[in-house]
């Protein structure tokens, strides 16, 4: 028996925020072979992989069989925040169809302003029939802030729908059809334009707090705003004076500092913004299930991992 | 000056319920050489071409010099309904653009039940943060009842988002990717698997309050419905019925027997209910100036106009 062990790989599920026992029933449908611990179960600091959502400070160091820390989203700054973070690979999901739900929250939300549902929205509880000339899908420009692998998927189906598109990134981007702005210098001009901004930034130190009363000032006026990057990025309330004061027209968001988003918070039932609970793209859990295990697989046979992240990027 | 005023084609705007003066602003910012009157301006009635939009009943027959009635949009219904219509050419406007708006209209309202929008806009309004598993976009079935020029487009665009696409027509029709489905005897089977139903029906007798009790027994369990053909498609009684015994799960409603939307209407508020003020698509005025021109160039010359109409099928 204890041959038959030491071949089967031991992942632990480890989250101080989240259930992961979704991604345990998903191992298990998907009839993957290995052998499963969740956090706080006895023996999960044995295993060979950590599966980890915002783990808990310091407890992947004291796992010491540990020889990748994987994440089951794209996001690695949950991880990368634990200070005493053991010196192994941290890796991501890269999930085309996680791609493909982030383009249709975009396109929803952009169409949300575009085409003025917002405004009709709120008009259809008072009861009132306006009707707004129509702006084409050209003459209206959606920017995208974070121009990545998801950037470009939410950029090309957008410019499918004949939006005019631009992306920004820290390093210079290339995408038909799509123009690309670079660095810090190039941010204002790149923000001057856009009717929707659409946040889709990793979170790292260089972007905690950029959308900020400092950002907005180079929107134009009336310009709509969709997080789907993180919390982190939003100072909620420049947002909320931003939008106060007329100068945004509202904001769609999907990420909060605080999640689930407390009950007292005003972004709730603030007429001009829509707020949703973190589901912009939920990756599908046996995909997450295959990519894991495909990771483990890797590492434990001294291979390279797949989908691993930069401690010095911070993404 | 009287020969010069011979040439010059005379264009009678016509409706009971419409404002027409965007559309000779239109013409007079196109700089389209007609002379334009707006009934019940004088002599409107010696016009070579009546534009029109819900006519009064009878009053196109008192034009003796009309040569073509034109529509201002796709529809044709509101002025085949006129019983003394004169035995000239009735033509709608045939305008890409439009049917990119009836997409753009189309996805957002597909997204909306697809992706659960409809749910976390409620659950915001209670400060709920729930976040059910998510679909994949080609597991999720949109049907296109009415599959002609726009329904094709629309369902084109809703293909290209991944969904799963069927659509319906009276006749049979073919489209690469799309299961087409024809006449009576298919209708059950193309309901049957319909997660959204969207109606892009023309108004004919044979359509007149399709949207009923009996449909919507068709469809399975929780489908939407999203109406924009006209608001005569719906019997609004069954679809709240049908909501609120739980069988349909929502819908979207762009058109209305009755518009604008009577205050009394509880279309407006119901919880399940989105309705929008006939905006799904709003044909740019240029363009629709630019064809109804192009059409008066060509009936005033003794040639066929475009995009003519049928009395006998009534669109």
């Amino acid at each position: 028996m204890s041959r038959t062990d030491t071949k089967i790989p031991h992942i632990a599920l480890v989250s101080s925020t989240l259930d992961l026992t979704f991604l345990k029933t998903a191992f298990e449908t998907s009839g993957l072979n290995v052998r499963l611990s969740i956090y706080p179960e006895p023996d999960f600091e044995s295993a060979d992989v950590a599966v980890a959502w915002n783990p808990p400070h310091g407890l992947l160091a004291e796992m010491p069989n540990v020889k990748m820390v994987h994440s089951i989203a794209a996001g690695l700054d949950n991880i990368f925040a634990d200070p005493n973070l053991p010196p192994v690979p941290v890796c991501r999901v890269v999930d085309s169809q996680h791609a493909l739900g982030m383009a249709e929250y975009a396109i929803w939300s952009v169409l949300l302003f575009h085409r003025e549902m917002d405004r009709h929205l709120q008009n259809a509880t008072h009861k009132r029939w306006e009707r707004p000339a129509q702006k084409a899908a050209q003459d209206y420009t959606v920017g995208i802030l974070g121009f990545g692998a998801i950037g470009r998927t939410v950029g090309r189906s957008l410019r499918a729908l004949n939006y005019n598109v631009r992306g920004w990134a820290r390093s210079q981007k290339e995408e038909a059809g799509i123009a690309t702005y670079c660095g810090d210098g190039q941010l204002p001009d790149f923000l001057s334009g856009c009717d929707a901004l659409i946040c889709l930034l990793p979170l790292t130190d260089a972007t905690r707090g950029i959308l900020n009363t400092g950002l907005f000032a180079h929107l134009p006026q009336g310009a709509a705003i969709i997080n789907m990057g993180r919390g982190e990025h939003m100072v909620e309330a420049d947002l909320l004076a931003a939008i106060d004061a007329g100068h945004l027209r509202g904001a769609v968001l999907d990420v909060f500092l605080k999640e689930p988003l407390p009950e007292e918070s005003p972004l709730w039932s603030h007429p001009k913004i829509f707020a949703t609970p973190h589901i912009a793209s939920m990756p599908n859990p046996g995909d997450v299930a295959a990519q894991i295990f495909e990771n483990t697989t890797r590492v434990l046979a001294g291979r390279e991992p797949l989908n691993s992240g930069s401690r010095e990027s911070g993404y």
